[in-house]
């Protein structure tokens, strides 16, 4: 992946298919302070999780000529559901380089050394087995769909009875074999870490929104393209969503600054 | 509302965001066994439940040009949030008949005995007001917007712990006022009523969908308007989601045949 040097005051273009994206733009923030950033989530069309590939690619290219507009440097495809299911599809549309959310995680899968890992996503993701083809044989591999686990967290349910409740059944599996390292593979998740302690006991957790973070940092490093300037931290979304500021609040908490549009005005 | 009466062969046009609205279709097909119907789920881009009004009605006017297409006699808007938000916008736009799934109970909401109520529905139907507007002075509202429903019923939860719990999470107030009737004020719930039996004890429910295939067979009598022929039950959806096969069982059962298709093909 290159990225044209000249461009390195331009901003990074982070999509998904809604607003649990931002978890992986508030890392990338953190880690890359200076970078201006603009996230586009698909608000008026989420969730993607339980869409056909096909729609999935469609929107996700529909997604990326927003960002486009903005002469972004690089994309950043935070929606796990099109990292998992039209990435190549979309590396093949488009000259800009594209970070996914599988890719800069793969080092870590490859020199896992448990016995036992878990895999947790939409059903998307899942079935396209995108992390689990980098786990080494010989490492047993428990993958789980926790459809629940994206309307808990936006209802602010995930220190909650009801939160523990869900990972209780979806993870029966993963307690019982004794799993104790788990892939995080929905933006979501992150924000259900203390919930799937409090059923699991302690487990260690591969955040793969951190790693393509790390990732980032260091293509634009190799490239010469790390920003100058103080960036800005621009939400597009298309749709304003109802209780908005609550949920926005359970995302971005009140440490970084940002500006919110909608995507159409 | 007036039905020409020599398109009485010609189907019933019923749309929603996705599948939920098929317990509404399900039930006009049961009280309305002759008629042809074609739904048409906008797999696409559900739920509609949390968008902004603008975009409810932008997403119901493609809904309703895709069911116009089959030249149907009437349109029923299976969708709650839309009933609540877009229909006066939808009714001075379009010239064919419009049913909701409000008006169909008024004449029940005006002639309620109980001194309390209880409505239940998304985010969008319980802010808009659109049932309690029509409960008497006198008789006490209570309402509450259940989000976690939908998800629970899609993944099967609903006689579940899950599904308890949640029930218990959102009624809690219903519970500790003793409301005993309950408006179920979205396609889904319907599939709740177990389970909200199992939390609240014996409580009667008022089906806005039922009221509404009531509705739709007077209408039909009275302009003269009901099919002649043994009709067909088609379903279109804008995507094809995973596990539609088990999603599609938990709402339209065995018992009634039809056929499915994707929008677009």
């Amino acid at each position: 992946m290159q990225i044209d040097s000249s461009l390195r005051n331009n901003p990074i273009g982070i999509f998904d298919s809604g607003i649990g994206g931002l978890t992986v733009a508030k890392v990338i923030k953190e880690i890359l302070p200076k970078e201006h950033i603009v996230y586009y989530g698909d608000t008026a069309r989420l969730p993607y999780g339980n869409k056909s590939k096909e729609t999935i690619i469609k929107f996700a290219k529909e997604d990326i000529d927003f960002l486009l507009k903005f002469n972004v440097k690089v994309i950043v495809s935070a929606c796990f559901t099109v990292s998992s299911n039209a990435i190549s599809e979309l590396r093949n549309f488009y000259k800009i380089p594209i970070i996914d959310m599988i890719e800069p995680s793969i080092n870590i899968l490859k020199n896992l050394k448990e016995k036992k890992i878990g895999i947790i996503g939409t059903i998307a993701t899942i079935e396209s087995g995108s992390f689990q083809k980098y786990v080494p044989k010989g490492i047993k591999v428990f993958q789980k769909a926790c459809p629940l686990f994206v309307p808990i967290v936006e209802e602010g349910f995930f220190n909650h009875p009801i939160g523990i409740l869900a990972a209780s059944e979806y993870l029966e599996e993963f307690k019982k074999e004794g799993v104790k390292t788990i892939i995080l593979g929905c933006t979501h998740y992150p924000l259900m870490k203390d919930t799937i302690k409090n059923v699991l006991g302690d487990v260690k957790f591969i955040e793969p929104g951190y790693e393509a973070g790390i990732f980032l940092k260091k293509l634009l490093e190799k490239n010469n393209a790390l920003s100058e300037n103080e960036g800005k931290f621009e939400i597009y979304l298309s749709d304003i969503p109802r209780k908005m500021n609550e949920i926005l609040n359970i995302f971005m908490g009140d440490r970084i600054k940002y500006t919110i549009k909608k995507s159409t005005d």
